[in-house]
């Protein structure tokens, strides 16, 4: 009984080439071939292994993590795995770690932000991991806000110095991953203060722990923020709080790429273009994503799966029961989100290519496609984490009393998961931007300048406005022109009403707040259109 | 700083009189005295604890779960607590345990299920806590099907015994609480089979564990199913798997109130209505009711509170930034969670009276409100559980990171509360059921049998039909009865919509398959109908 395939029966009616289908989702062969290969090297290695993760008490489970983070760099300088297996072998370890800070923000903020000199004398050491690092950005009373951030970094003339302080309790650094127990350093942000004149935020290298003994070095405070949501999931990191007693750094570990403080205490902008920022975000947030894609599509085929096995009601007379993925309840649960697995996996290659798009431009000086492709990459990343989010939690829903067991691994999936909605911009927050911009595209339409890119449909609003559905059967949304109208006729017609009723307000800023739940909607609609069309 | 009242503002801001809307809430003068007397005890006494609860691994949780709940045990007879104050501060403890099942499923099964005799014999036992009992009924193949459990008990007329048997892997008993570590007895659902002939599903009284050394007694095999959604959260408890190969019970230990085998091995059905099933179904969904509310005022609580203190952007020239509760996002989001929690008071105070009148009517051998009360409480049970589940996790998100932390006490709210969904009744079986209710009394319309309770709006149903809203103007909804006659003109048109679509298919059964989706629909709104005209 225990053998036996209950899935073949359902396996072999698809009407799809299945081996195809793999290789458009994994993107091309090659990357099948090596996620394939990967996936295998991790499953068949009980250092690997997940099972007992959920039932570890924290310090046991947090352990276990370094253990196999250890391992895992330990494999990959073995098996001489190049930078895409490594990276790929690391997401089927799926284990947050330190180790993610480290190489996916510390190094690339001074790869980013550190002068050529700067990176000279910090990448390699922590190339080699001699040094530990964080990206110490976000403090107790400031997440989305990175403007009102309140650490102070004050220059001191006198000793070539800056000193860096946390005059509050909500200046306090929350939340950093990799600074709870385990980093030696971190780029840590701060008002910029020189002579008594705010420069605003900017980032500094600050050792926090002896590389001798690990302790905190003196004026700094340093610990983990406690249990997060969910057995095992983001337990295994040591995000952290953080402050500063009046702690001095050498000048020279001011990130200097942008901006620089001279000897004399000078504040000193550089050539590079500031928007180079922007570029940075348009890529980590095409990155999740596709992440999100890759979660959607794990919790649906648990619940797809479990859906054609499990049997409940109508079986007569000893006939088996109906495999519950026949419920027609069960269907428009369900195949939506498989849907959409599909959905954010090609509109995260479609922003791929904009990424690349983005970059040429930028480095050729034309900045005239960013302020859409950011907007577009944050409402993308608004909607698609949201959607996984509910999506997953639905999957769990679907697999009844099964799926609230961590064997079913959707408890896992969904607490790991969640962070992203409010992580590289709050959800609600990215849709405001998206709203801001698309106020901003609606008020310039009269000037001539065309809309471009995902806004360009704004171009035939007033037509859109006027639309009117031709449907006349439920075959006819089969026609994706006819879905295409529909979502284009419904985004313009919310945008425009927001605009219509901004216009009623003398204060602009004031009719933004009395209207942000609407303008929530249509940055929303805005962004399910550009889902629909990619 | 930290000392300050940072809610005293928003607190003065009050326009209702706090301690008479604590009153309401708590349902009377007395309830809310013994509500905050106990909710005190608990929170001064170190025993009982919980900032631990998400770090422990599961050994130790388990252990400080066994340690509270014997110390709660003690405290209630050192305190001679009423059982009215011992619920009270067993339900501030806050913490699933064995002994929910003992004293909420195994004693009331034999009160309801068990002759005189059964009774007298093991009640004092179970009471003193001499032997532990746990409710076994689900298997791992059969939750909602109640009629498909495939345990099987045969009676042998030759030793006057049944014999207990899991003839699949499907049988396994799965997740009883109470049964993977700490009970030594059980009721077991099984079919019925005397003399090749199956009776269908019937309860026994089986002892699983030595009351010497606690191990397993021959032919049972048990344990734990393992670990479960979240931190703490419902891991306190030991669900459990169950198997029996050929065990065997005396005769004596079937429970017989209803219906009996005689020493012969006779099927006997006794005169006592089966009816009173339903009257306890009504009893336990009420008080789930009560309990949403309760869970989503929580939630919306730390959410509002949070919403308060919390500050973000819009501070200007040094002045404090905006608290996040004047956004219209997190209003839109927050304020009608806030009001379902009040609706979901009101209704189960209406259930509780609905409970009675049931249970005055059962007595007096009147079961005509019985099938609308059913159905009433299944979908109130639906709708209130997971409009909480869905409620909770919106407010963990309305704190932004915070919710993340357990710190915020919204994680294990949410992993311990979202079994609720499924327990008792699938939410989506429960609506199910109610639109076979729907369409009940749909038919019945031409008969002049009028329709009673939560449908009697059904007799208007031409009137409904054609009803046009008569609002004009956004302030319009605030006129009760507009919004009254809205929901029941939603729901009326709904229910026969799918009722006109069903007589389309030949078969009724397989009409009503086809639209499933439809009729959840028609249920979801006519269960809103209910919560919004109580």
């Amino acid at each position: 009984m225990e053998g036996e395939d209950h899935l073949a029966f359902e396996r072999n009616k698809a009407e799809f080439d299945v081996d195809a289908m793999k290789i458009v989702w994994a993107g091309s062969a090659h990357a099948l071939e090596v996620s394939d290969r990967m996936s295998r090297l991790v499953a068949s290695d009980p250092a690997f292994r997940k099972d007992h993760r959920p039932m570890l008490g924290r310090k046991e489970l947090f352990k276990s993590t370094l253990k196999k983070a250890a391992y895992a760099w330990k494999r990959i300088i073995e098996l001489r795995l190049t930078e895409e297996e490594a990276s790929m072998l690391r997401s089927f370890v799926d284990e947050p770690a330190f180790t993610d800070l480290h190489w996916g923000m510390f190094i690339p903020a001074i790869k980013g932000q550190g002068t050529e000199e700067q990176q000279q004398k910090w990448l390699p050491l922590a190339q080699r991991m001699q040094i530990i690092g964080c990206y110490a950005q976000t403090e107790l009373g400031h997440g989305s806000n990175v403007q009102g951030l309140e650490t102070t970094a004050t220059f001191d003339p006198k000793t070539d110095e800056f000193v860096i302080h946390s005059p509050t309790l909500t200046s306090s650094k929350w939340w950093p991953g990799g600074l709870g127990k385990v980093s030696t350093h971190a780029v840590v942000y701060a008002r910029l203060i020189t002579d008594g004149r705010d420069h605003g935020v900017h980032g500094f290298i600050v050792q926090l722990r002896s590389l001798d003994d690990h302790l905190p070095l003196p004026g700094i405070t340093v610990g983990d923020i406690g249990m997060k949501f969910g057995n095992g999931a983001y337990n295994t990191m040591d995000n952290g709080v953080l402050r500063f007693e009046h702690v001095r750094i050498p000048r020279d570990q001011m990130l200097m790429r942008v901006s620089q403080v001279t000897r004399e205490g000078k504040y000193v902008q550089s050539n590079v273009p500031r928007q180079l920022v922007y570029g940075t975000m348009v890529y980590v947030r095409q990155t999740i994503v596709s992440d999100a894609s890759t979660a959607m599509s794990r919790a649906v085929c648990i619940a797809a799966r479990y859906s054609a096995v499990r049997r409940q009601f109508g079986g007569n007379n000893g006939s088996l029961e109906s495999q519950v993925i026949d419920y027609k309840t069960q269907q428009a649960r369900l195949f939506p989100l498989l849907a959409s697995a599909y959905a954010f996996r090609f509109v995260g290659e479609w922003l791929k290519w904009l990424y690349t798009d983005v970059m040429k431009r930028l480095q050729a000086n034309d900045f005239s496609t960013l302020p859409e492709a950011h907007a577009c990459t944050a409402g993308l990343k608004s909607l698609t984490t949201s959607a996984t989010s509910d999506g997953i939690e639905e999957c769990r829903k679907l697999c009844g009393g099964h799926g609230y067991l961590c064997s079913s691994g959707l408890p896992e999936l969904f607490a790991v998961y969640v962070p992203t909605c409010t992580y590289e911009g709050d959800n609600i927050v990215l849709l405001l931007q998206v709203a801001r911009h698309l106020m901003k595209v609606i008020s310039r339409l009269g000037s001539g300048k065309k809309p471009v890119g995902t806004t360009a449909y704004m171009g035939r609003v007033e037509q859109l406005l006027e639309a009117r559905s031709d449907v006349q059967k439920a075959e006819d949304w089969l026609n994706p022109n006819t879905v295409l109208r529909a979502f284009e006729a419904r985004a313009a017609r919310m945008s425009v009403a927001c605009a219509k009723n901004l216009t009623k307000f003398s204060n602009p800023e004031e009719g933004f707040q009395e209207l942000l739940a609407d303008l929530v909607d249509a940055a929303r609609a805005h962004c399910q259109l550009i889902v629909v069309s990619k």
